[in-house]
């Protein structure tokens, strides 16, 4: 059986990973016949945004003890990834990837940094040519961390403008689709960054993981 | 278009909703033709936990503005609630229903009271002759509200007797199977009280969107 490692940035999409991003991710890996483990890295947030005014709050919250609600407690540190042990890393959107496992969110889109354990754990599978999948905003992390990578947030000009400073190339992409790089074997979606109803969003994770169990087989 | 109402207890499994039965209920309401509109109580959770160590600490958190990470911020305080606006309501499950829309869970099962917003908006719906629906430990509310109602959590034996205690029946179930009380038109399906997979759980979310669908044609 498949081995997913799934990167969560938090648990809400104005400051951490897209809950439905994520829980479909979740599915569409078991739905594929695959396992998963949930990953995140042990940090505070950059800051944490209450959802229902929709401003950031004086709180403090770490990104692994948020990320673990999604996981229902089951959850490692990032620090304990070893690509030896997974078949495949998956990254689901929100705010979280652009904020707290990289500072894209912060820049104005002519460079930003990524958290060195995220970035080394791409690096990672990569070497061991192994599949790295990215959905939503997500895709400018591996943008950022590998050279001349392809990738897709669906049509947003801005992130696509930001995406190919970086050296990377973007893909418009449709409702649905996966744009893969065989290259470095990266595959990314658009999801909320295009997606509308969270009916679209679970297609673009079904296909997202489809595509890259079919390149495992 | 049927419109559900979604009542939300906060966002995190040990204290709030449980994420994945509340992100495939809002799934399953779509993939079956109907909207949603989710509501939370506007209520400081009963504690806060930590969901990577399991343990309370010590924080303060806002049930409203818990959930409203799960509905992307796109959520109404209970108090807005009208049951002439909606065709059905449906309670996910996860602790924040045993411990912030009841005292369930901090009851040694021979009492417990619902909070009574929460309360006044089942008898409402039932008052219509609308569907309530409810999951995993949520029917132990439906039960304390309603007499005489019958409901379903699986087959756990503590719960099905505080059950029983509040004077509704308790019907044991298989994985994925829904409990239709016809006199009170309420729904149960047991989720994560039984279920082991995300897989599992989506099946029973939209088996009890599917008959509750059904029978609002």
């Amino acid at each position: 059986m498949k081995k997913f490692a799934v990167v969560l940035s938090g648990c809400g999409v104005y400051d951490g990973a897209e809950i439905h991003e994520a829980v479909m991710t979740l599915y569409a890996i078991e739905k594929h016949g695959a396992t998963y483990q949930c990953f995140a890295p042990d940090i505070e947030q950059a800051h944490v945004i209450n959802h229902y005014i929709g401003e950031v709050v004086d709180e403090k919250r770490n990104v692994l003890a948020e990320s673990a609600r999604i996981a229902r407690g089951r959850i490692k540190p990032l620090s304990a990834f070893s690509a030896l042990e997974y078949d495949a890393i998956v990254f689901p959107g929100g705010f979280g990837a652009a904020k707290n496992l990289s500072t894209y969110a912060f820049s104005n889109g002519d460079g930003y940094e990524v958290n060195t354990e995220v970035a080394a754990v791409i690096r990672e599978m990569v070497a061991e040519r192994k599949p790295v999948g990215a959905m939503c905003i997500a895709p400018v992390i591996v943008a950022e961390v590998l050279d001349d990578v392809q990738v897709t947030v669906g049509q947003d000009e801005g992130t696509a403008l930001a995406i190919e400073r970086t050296g990377a190339k973007h893909i418009n992409t449709g409702i649905g689709q996966v744009t893969v790089d065989t290259k470095h074997r990266v595959y990314t979606t658009a999801c909320y960054m295009q997606d509308k109803t969270l009916v679209e969003i679970a297609e673009s994770t079904s296909n997202l993981i489809e595509r890259m169990m079919a390149d495992l087989k």
